[in-house]
C-alpha cells in the first residue's frame, strides 16, 4: 500500500488489499463524484493500480478522468489491463446497487482468478451466479460493507491520553475521507503517533481496516463506532473519518451515531466551496457553515462537548486566487483555521490538532 | 385486536396478529421495563391474551407482574395455558438475543402448532433448529424486526393537509409508544381521522403494521421513515411512535433518522418522572428536559422546523399528589401542556395537537 503525498503510513490491520495489481471498474462513471471510490484509490493507492476499466473512455488516463492517478491507463477490457489480480468496484452509487451491465466483466475477472472487492450495499458474494463462479475458481469476493456489528456502546470512559478528532461535513462527498487521511499522514510525518480510522468502504480499502458504519444496523451504529475507538486508542491521536452530516435529510442518523459513538475532543468541518445545495437534491439548499458548526457542538454536548477546531475547504471548483479568498473569508467568518488540505496543504489544520492536544495535556 | 381504554381503533394493515389466543413468554423477566413488550400487549391487546408464561412467577396474575392485564394468569408451562395459537416473545432485552433456556419452550409451542412472533434482533426464523421444526409443523415464525428497507428518503414535499406529530423522549422506555397509541386513539374518539404509526416491534404487534426502524440498515433509516409517512399521509393526523432520543449515547442515530425522516409539525416530549439517569447506564445522568426540547427543535430546523407542543409524563413511580405536583412544575418550567396520558388522561395533549392542526389550517 502506498500513501501518496507523504511517506507516512496509516493503520494496517486485516488488510483488504496489500501489494496488489488492481483494476478499478468505473464503467460509464468516470468523474470524481460518482467515482469517489476510484478517485480516492487513485490518490492513495496509486502504485497498486494498473488500469481503470471504462469502455466509454478507453484511451484516456486516470488524470484525464479524475484529476489524480497520472498516466494510469483507462482500458476497455480486462484483456487490455495487463497482469492484474484484483478488480475493485470504483463507484458508490446511491442505494449501492451494481448495474446489471457489469455482470459479464465481473464473471470474466473471476474466470481470470482475480479477487473481487466491492463496497456496494448489494453484496456481490450473495449473488448466486457470482458466488458460484468464485467458489469454482477459488477466488475471494470481498464485500467491504459486510459486517456483523451487534454491540451497544458501553459509554464507559475512553483513554483520555488519546486525542480523538472527527471530520464532519456540510454535505456528503465533500472530502471528509481525504481530509482524514491527509491529517493522519501529516501528523505521522511530524512524528506523531496518529491513526486514520476508516468508517466507510473506500476508507477501509485504503486503511486496510475499519467499519462501514452506514451498513450497520441502526441500533448498533454508536456501538460499532465505540468499538473502532477502543481498537485505536493506543495511538496518541486518531482521526476518525466522518460520514455525511447530522443536517443531511437522508443520512443524518448515521452521522449522529458516529458523533456520539466516538465522542471527539475536536472536529474538523469539511465543505466544498461553491456547492449550492445538497448533492443530488437540488430542492434542498445547504445550511450555512455556522449552523452546521453550532448543531454539531450542541449535539456533542450530550457527550464530552467537543468543539470544531478547524475547517477543511474542498476548493476543486475554484481557481487558485478564488480558493485563497475563500480561505480568508472562512477564517474571518468562523474564526477558525482553514485550508484546502490538498491545495494549501494540511499544515494549519495539523497545527490546530496539535494545539488541542497540547491544551488537553496542560489541563 | 382490542385497544383498551377507548373503543377507537388504530390503523390496520398487514395484520401481525388478529383475533388470536396468545401466550406471552416473559420467563424470568416479569417486570414492566424488561418486559416492555409484554406490558404493552397486555395493555392494548388484553382480550387476545390467554396467559403469561413465566415459571418463576406461576400463580400470579398479569396485574401482579405488570400492573395491567387484570386476571390474565401467569403459568409455568404451555400445558397450563389452555387453548392457544400464538406464542409472543414478551421481552426486548438490550442487544435483542433470545436466552438459550427458552429453546425448549419455543420448540414445544411449534410442536403444538402455535405461531411464533418475536421482536428480537436475533431472528428466530434464521435459527436452523427452530426453522426446521416450524417448516415440518407448517407453523409461521414471524420476526417483526425483519425488514428489507433499502430506499433513501426522496425529501420531496409531503402532504401538508396531514398533520405529523412525533413522540420524542428524554430516554428509552419512558412511554413513547403508549403515549402515541393513547393520542391516536383519543383523537379517533374525538372524531378525528388519526393514525398511530408504529416504528418499533411492540408498536407493530399492536398496530398490525409499521417499520422496525432500529433494525433498518443505518443508511436507510431516514428513507424507511419517509416511506411510512407516505403510506399514512392520507389521514388527517398521524402520531408517529418515537424511538430512544437524539441525546442518547447508544441510540441517538436511530432517533435523528426518525426525526428527519418524518419531519414532524409538532412533537410531544415523553419522560419518566423520578428517573435519575439513562436506563441501565447509571454513570450517565439524564439531560434536563429543556435541553432535550432545545436539541430536538434545533435539529428539526434542518427540515420543516417542528416544535415541541406538549409533555407526556410517565408518573408510574409517583403517588397521585406527587404526579399532580410534577405536572404543575413541568407546565410552568417548560410553558407547555403536560399530563400523564394514563393517569390524567390524554385530553390536554389532544387539545394541543388539535390546536396545532387548527393553527396550520388558518395559515
Amino acid at each position: 500500500m502506498s500513501v501518496v503525498r507523504s511517506n507516512a503510513t496509516v493503520q494496517h490491520r486485516e488488510p483488504v488489499s496489500v501489494a496488489r495489481r488492481i483494476v478499478v471498474l468505473t464503467e460509464g462513471h468516470g468523474e470524481p463524484v460518482a467515482g469517489k471510490t476510484a478517485s480516492c484509490l487513485l490518490r492513495y493507492r496509486t502504485g497498486d493500480i494498473v488500469a481503470i476499466l471504462d469502455s466509454t473512455r478507453a484511451g484516456a488516463t486516470a488524470a484525464d478522468l479524475f484529476g489524480v492517478g497520472g498516466a494510469i491507463p483507462v482500458v476497455s477490457s480486462l484483456d487490455d489491463a495487463g497482469a492484474a489480480d484484483e478488480l475493485v468496484i470504483g463507484i458508490a452509487p446511491p442505494g449501492g446497487r451494481v448495474p446489471a451491465s457489469w455482470r459479464p466483466v465481473l464473471l470474466e475477472a473471476i474466470r481470470r482468478g482475480m479477487r473481487i472487492v466491492s463496497g456496494l450495499h448489494d453484496f456481490l458474494g450473495d449473488d448466486p451466479e457470482l458466488a458460484a463462479a468464485a467458489l469454482e475458481r477459488g477466488v475471494e469476493i470481498r464485500d467491504v460493507r459486510k459486517n456483523t456489528e451487534r454491540d451497544l456502546a458501553s459509554c464507559q470512559p475512553l483513554r483520555e491520553e488519546c486525542l480523538r478528532v472527527l471530520t464532519i461535513g456540510q454535505d456528503i462527498s465533500v472530502g471528509k475521507m481525504v481530509t482524514s487521511v491527509e491529517l493522519a499522514a501529516g501528523l505521522v510525518a511530524r512524528g506523531v503517533d496518529a491513526a486514520f480510522v476508516a468508517t466507510g468502504q473506500t476508507g477501509i480499502m485504503i486503511a486496510g481496516s475499519g467499519c462501514p458504519i452506514d451498513r450497520v444496523i441502526s441500533d448498533f451504529v454508536n456501538g460499532a463506532v465505540e468499538k473502532l475507538v477502543l481498537a485505536n486508542q493506543h495511538h496518541d491521536v486518531m482521526i476518525v473519518e466522518g460520514q455525511a452530516t447530522i443536517s443531511h435529510p437522508q443520512y443524518s442518523g448515521v452521522s449522529l451515531g458516529l458523533l456520539h459513538g466516538c465522542d471527539p475532543h475536536g472536529m474538523i468541518l469539511v465543505y466544498e466551496a461553491g456547492r449550492p445545495h445538497h448533492l443530488g437534491l437540488p430542492h434542498l439548499p445547504l445550511p450555512a457553515l455556522e449552523r452546521v458548526v453550532e448543531a454539531y457542538e450542541r449535539m456533542a454536548d450530550f457527550r464530552g462537548g467537543g468543539r470544531v477546531i478547524g475547517v477543511a475547504i474542498n476548493s476543486r471548483r475554484l481557481h487558485a486566487d478564488e480558493a485563497d479568498a475563500e480561505r480568508d473569508r472562512v477564517r474571518r467568518s468562523l474564526g477558525l483555521p482553514a485550508a484546502d488540505p490538498i491545495r494549501h496543504g494540511p499544515g494549519d489544520l495539523l497545527d490546530a490538532v496539535q494545539a488541542l492536544a497540547a491544551r488537553r495535556r496542560r489541563t
